[in-house]
């Protein structure tokens, strides 16, 4: 298990040249009764069932296995209800952190957002150019939201 | 990924003798919205986070992976909603097949039931003559209702 503190970010995409290689993520969640998410995600070759609590702030218990990915498969087409997410990730080094850029498609489409994990929530970050808002706090932006409420509906 | 095809009795405690040891279980459920499960179970001294699909008569899709003991601990702190189901599983082997024999305590004291798990829905069974009644298809023995409407107050 793991502390996750993150932060995220809009992006303006004019401002910046993609890496040429981006990571296929596709994911999906198994509808929960409270603030607990259970996310079922295939990227590249591999798969991850994630347990993450409650939002606290920026901070967050996380849980992650690695699991074969034809049981990934099957989980998002038995288990996860309403559509999946899609979206291709570039990993970004800016100064001493790593960036992680998503852009969405499907229902998302339209929706760029840039994620940075700290090590601890008053770690000093150093923003790149490109970034604008930060949306860290803003429930719609939650992944799990975005399924529910995505994107083409705001 | 598994489809788990389950048979569950009650037993007669009286007429069976118990083997010596058997195996401490303590288990949670994550909240979910639907007929999916999400289980954390300590098993002895190794510990599995289990998904389970709906149940369509005694088969059901499962996927089941072990995880580190600290990490199903803090599931059931922090993510795992009310009380936890804490039963004591014996093994007893009956002509072809393995019986779980669980005998519950806390809120569900004075709960005894027995699993056999068969490789397909229509295989026979030889019943010991410790088993009384079958209870496969009634929800009020699903594991995951035993913690929300447990055995004393039915």
């Amino acid at each position: 298990m793991a502390q996750e503190i993150e932060r995220k970010f809009l992006v303006d995409l004019e401002k910046l040249q993609l890496p040429e290689q981006g990571l296929t993520i596709c994911q999906g969640y198994i509808p929960t009764a409270d603030k607990t998410a259970v996310r079922v995600r295939i990227m590249g070759n591999k798969a991850f069932l994630t347990l993450k609590g409650e939002n606290r702030g920026a901070v967050r218990t996380e849980f992650e296995y690695e699991i074969p990915t034809d049981d990934a498969r099957q989980m998002l087409a038995e288990l996860c209800k309403g559509p999946v997410v899609d979206k291709i990730r570039y990993l970004i080094t800016h100064k001493a952190h790593l960036w992680e850029l998503d852009i969405f498609s499907g229902d998302n489409q339209g929706l760029v957002v840039a994620e940075v994990e700290l090590d601890n929530e008053d770690e000093q970050l150093d923003l790149p150019m490109w970034i604008t808002d930060e949306v860290t706090h803003d429930p719609r932006y939650f992944n799990s939201n975005l399924l529910s409420h995505p994107f083409k509906n705001w």
